[in-house]
């Protein structure tokens, strides 16, 4: 059934999850009709958005994240907010396929009237980033959530796709794994804001601390992200809820310190402002392709440069000053 | 000094590499008289390319890829190859600092008069990939190279971007580590042409095999990337030599299946059309900033984004409407 988008803004400022669920799916979709409806939503919603805190985390596999956003989203409901969480699967670009269902992964967070669990769409962007996350998190603020929490699978590159849409980047570290991956370690950790080394016991506390000094010495050595903010490293198990408050209280200073600052606007600023232009990549190649003239030139210079003997570029140059002539 | 577009397309014939050099750094950069004389170049240099195997390699920090590609380099230049190297630096995206110099990681495949080793420019995408990695290929295929080995960062998305350019996808394995990379190990198997377990000795040889086994096995269930190709998997260690004739067998069969099934070809058409149409959507942002009225009107329409109250989507359609309108 389709909704107007009347009744789809109404029953996202209402907080009817099924609603918010039918926009999203009207965001994602790239058929034309959908896509001006869900232009229209957007456009109102963006009016209603902007207050919530949105987080990026990300970790190894193995690091527990799934257990850590569960106990962390609970924490937060305890507290009274709204919590909206965009899993993000290990997925590969052949299968397209999703190993396990977050709704299964985040039971008990899942059946919490104040939380919103969204599973990763089927089409992925490279890192596992859909497309449309950031406009999927515009819809979330219209519909009240007042923390976004987006997960990545971690160990890769997607962090800077989502460090480029989200106003934190926490990162989920244990002991042991993960540890040789230096090279990548470094790049992560340049990104970070606030480090949490989960499934500390009674046992490994030692190790833990550690790890802790170690992370704070590599931290020491980098370049401030956010002037005047030391990244803090909490030692925890989300399991057993331990620590789970400090992140809390990192969250809020943190947030507290950016908005203080002014970099908290200027950064979301900057993100749509790479919105804007993916967007003007994305719809000149779609109407590049719209027009019929334009389509039968873009065939020409496409053949030209699959026949291995032009090169792309000089092809791509050629199409673009005939469909756009200079003034 | 400046060279001249015969001066440098002569270079790459005669096989000059600090000719060659100085043709691959005008293609990196972004300055706007360096891109049309290396577009000249380009358009010369890929008449004379297609004639080299692209293969990419991937692996866990510690899986020994700068010592593979070093000794599988040396196998192939006693054979009478001439064999280039893209080396990729673990690379963040903050500090945009390499941390290993890729001249003293190969130190002997450097010297030798028929290899050529270029370090990953400073300015990288995301995955560590050069915004030119394909352009350079071409260059080095004009100058006779017949190997192009691509190294990636290991472990992350970056693979699908090389597998993106290259013919082939290799994969380094190691005992150990990286095998608690469940997620991530599915999306890059199902990547892969061919497996090589490094580092394995006489103590370790059992569970080299039991890896093997295990690492066939997962295959199996797989779809067939290439049809009719069962990924070999082989085992060794690239610093004494082992497995690397066994290695250069497996890459020569398989561009020899997909040269006679016609998907060598096929995937190099696939991979223009790609180029193209990465070539298009960078144009138009050059072009839509360029001219002083459209500038005015991206700039526009940008701060209309910024101001965070207007949706990025619909600020990008008013610009491209703008711009190019119906005809």
């Amino acid at each position: 059934m389709m909704y107007s988008t009347d009744e789809l803004i109404n029953g996202i400022k209402t907080g009817d999850k099924r609603l918010l669920s039918k926009a999203i799916t009207l965001v994602e979709s790239t058929n034309e009709l959908h896509q001006k409806q869900a232009e229209e939503i957007l456009s109102q919603a963006i009016t209603l958005s902007g207050n919530s805190v949105r987080v990026g985390i990300t970790g190894v596999p193995g690091a527990g994240k799934s257990t850590f956003i569960e106990h962390f989203g609970l924490f937060l409901i305890q507290k009274g907010y709204k919590v909206a969480v965009l899993a993000v699967d290990p997925s590969s670009s052949l299968s397209k396929g999703s190993i396990l269902g977050d709704r299964t992964r985040m039971e008990y967070l899942s059946r919490e009237e104040n939380a919103f669990i969204r599973p990763s769409p089927s089409s992925l962007f490279l890192g596992g980033i859909a497309r449309t996350t950031f406009e999927t998190m515009v819809l979330l603020e219209a519909a009240g959530y007042d923390f976004l929490l987006i997960e990545t699978v971690g160990v890769g590159q997607s962090e800077t796709m989502v460090a480029d849409i989200t106003d934190m980047f926490l990162l989920l570290s244990v002991i042991g794994t993960g540890d040789e991956l230096q090279g990548i370690k470094r790049g992560i950790m340049e990104m970070v804001d606030m480090v949490f080394i989960n499934k500390v016991e009674d046992s490994n506390l030692n190790d833990a601390k550690n790890k802790k000094r170690e992370l704070l010495r590599a931290l020491h050595f980098m370049v401030e992200k956010q002037k005047g903010w030391k990244v803090p490293v909490i030692i925890g198990a989300a399991l057993d809820d331990k620590g789970i408050d400090e992140v809390y209280d990192g969250i809020t200073s943190f947030i507290n310190h950016k908005k203080q600052n002014g970099n908290f606007v200027q950064t979301r600023k900057e993100q749509a402002k790479k919105r804007f232009e993916y967007w003007v990549q994305t719809l000149v190649i779609e109407k590049a392709k719209k027009s019929s003239e334009d389509l039968s030139l873009f065939q020409t210079h496409l053949e030209n440069a699959m026949n291995l003997n032009s090169n792309p570029y000089s092809e791509a140059r050629l199409l673009i000053e005939n469909i756009f002539p200079e003034k």
